[in-house]
């Protein structure tokens, strides 16, 4: 029997429903976080929970928890459910009220959390997908992490009927970032990537790889470039949470290119896996 | 007792819940309609309908039923409820299914539906009400009802912390719409509103007034304009389902100005009042 976390309990599955007038059914007014398990250990739980409240601050929204509180039940919720390696997905939602535009600020916000089974990874990391470049529709504040998605499903679907694993967004005249993960290009040992303001949603695993890159003496640009730059890039991946780095070996929709796996990726997959198990071995 | 429509049934509102795992629950992956009740007949039924499932298509979902068997459904409840003035919200998520930003085109659609109270509106719809005009930060599919609402509700919200009934929108040099209403402004006996494109929600309302003002020989210019004109609009007004035309006597925000409600606002509500009796009246 699997579980789901409802607010301060953990409960079978069959138990857990949410209101009809949840703010999160009306509104998609909520927030959320994907956290990973590898051996038994949450990776990068600290970043994920402190965005997780960044994005209520945002939103105008109180949890009604301290982070440890949170942190807590993330863990009792682990061994329950005895994860050894797979994500737990977490939700908070402005929680019920009468449907109205207008929040009241007395709503209390409705936690909900879930496993999410890995999936396989291994053969897109070591050969790469193609990606679908299309453009970038959704709102202005995609620096918060919602659950207002539909610009990034829509996307994911047009890429997938182009047997494509992600799209690649482009808003004007700037490659912003993938429906569901960040983008990096590679050109002369230099990395390349969309800074962290409204327009993109920072990664964890973004942050990572920009602080695992410097680290290797590895340049790192964060500025916006146009899409044809994506033509002429010598290698290019896609990271988040789920796929931490996946090579990108085809780009199709709005820019036609094919590139190879390259070196720069190769060794900051490495350097990621070195640095996940290093944090994961030394948590309790 | 409280009845909620849920898929076929129409059950007590303590029975009415939904699964966590609703897409709607975390993508906002749903579109609703809002349908006034006058004198107990439904009101633009038909058109919110083509509404609603013109929205579905724009999001390549597709609702279980036929347009004949949802508003037989609706008439159903209405009546269960006993329903003489009011509105009733109806909505439909793509429904359940594993977490994942990519649907399969095999989930069930799911229906909700319950009645809303009628808000008092006399003294706004005589008096008018101050609007707070503010940058419009939401996606650019703002033609499809869906319940990604997020910049609407953040909005509504800073409106309301300014003493405003309804918050203006902006993008770029173009005012759009409110955060869920229609604006239009009057100059020189002429109706002037943003055109019905990918930009705004093209209200039922807004629709009737347009035709409304045609009938009776006043011209409608629907193209867009800078938010400096709102300055020296000699009339303002709002209109949605909910508010019908209510007058705007204050824009306060990124624009300043204070108008009277005026003689082509009123003999608009006046016209609207007699067609939404007309057709009322006319209904079985």
């Amino acid at each position: 029997m699997n579980h789901i976390i409802v607010n301060d309990s953990i409960v079978p599955e069959t138990e857990a429903h949410v209101s009809y007038n949840d703010r999160g059914y009306h509104f998609g007014d909520g927030i959320y976080e994907v956290i990973r398990i590898y051996e038994g250990s949450y990776f990068a739980l600290d970043a994920h929970l402190d965005r997780l409240y960044a994005s209520a601050e945002k939103l105008d929204m109180r949890i009604p928890y301290q982070k440890e509180t949170l942190a807590a039940r993330l863990n009792d919720y682990k061994n329950t459910e005895k994860i050894e390696n797979g994500s737990v997905y977490v939700q908070f939602t402005r929680g019920a009220g009468a449907r109205n535009h207008l929040y009241t600020r007395e709503e209390t916000p409705v936690l909900t959390g879930f496993a999410l089974p890995d999936k396989p990874m291994q053969a897109s990391q070591e050969k790469g997908v193609s990606v679908y470049v299309t453009p970038d529709i959704r709102w202005l504040r995609c620096d918060i992490k919602t659950i207002n998605l539909l610009g990034n499903v829509l996307a994911k679907r047009k890429a997938s009927d182009h047997d494509c694993a992600e799209a690649v967004l482009y808003r004007d005249e700037a490659v912003t970032e993938g429906s569901s993960s960040n983008l990096f290009l590679v050109n002369n040992e230099t990395l390349y990537t969309h800074p962290a303001n409204n327009l993109i949603l920072n990664g964890i695993t973004r942050q990572e790889i920009i602080s695992i890159a410097k680290n290797m003496g590895i340049d790192v640009v964060e500025e916006p470039f146009p899409k044809e730059v994506l033509a002429h890039a010598e290698e290019a991946f896609i990271t988040s949470t789920s796929i931490e780095i996946t090579p990108v070996h085809t780009f199709k929709g709005d820019v036609v290119a094919t590139l190879s796996v390259g070196p720069v990726t190769r060794k900051l997959q490495q350097a990621l896996a070195e640095h996940i198990h290093t944090q994961t071995s030394a948590s309790v």
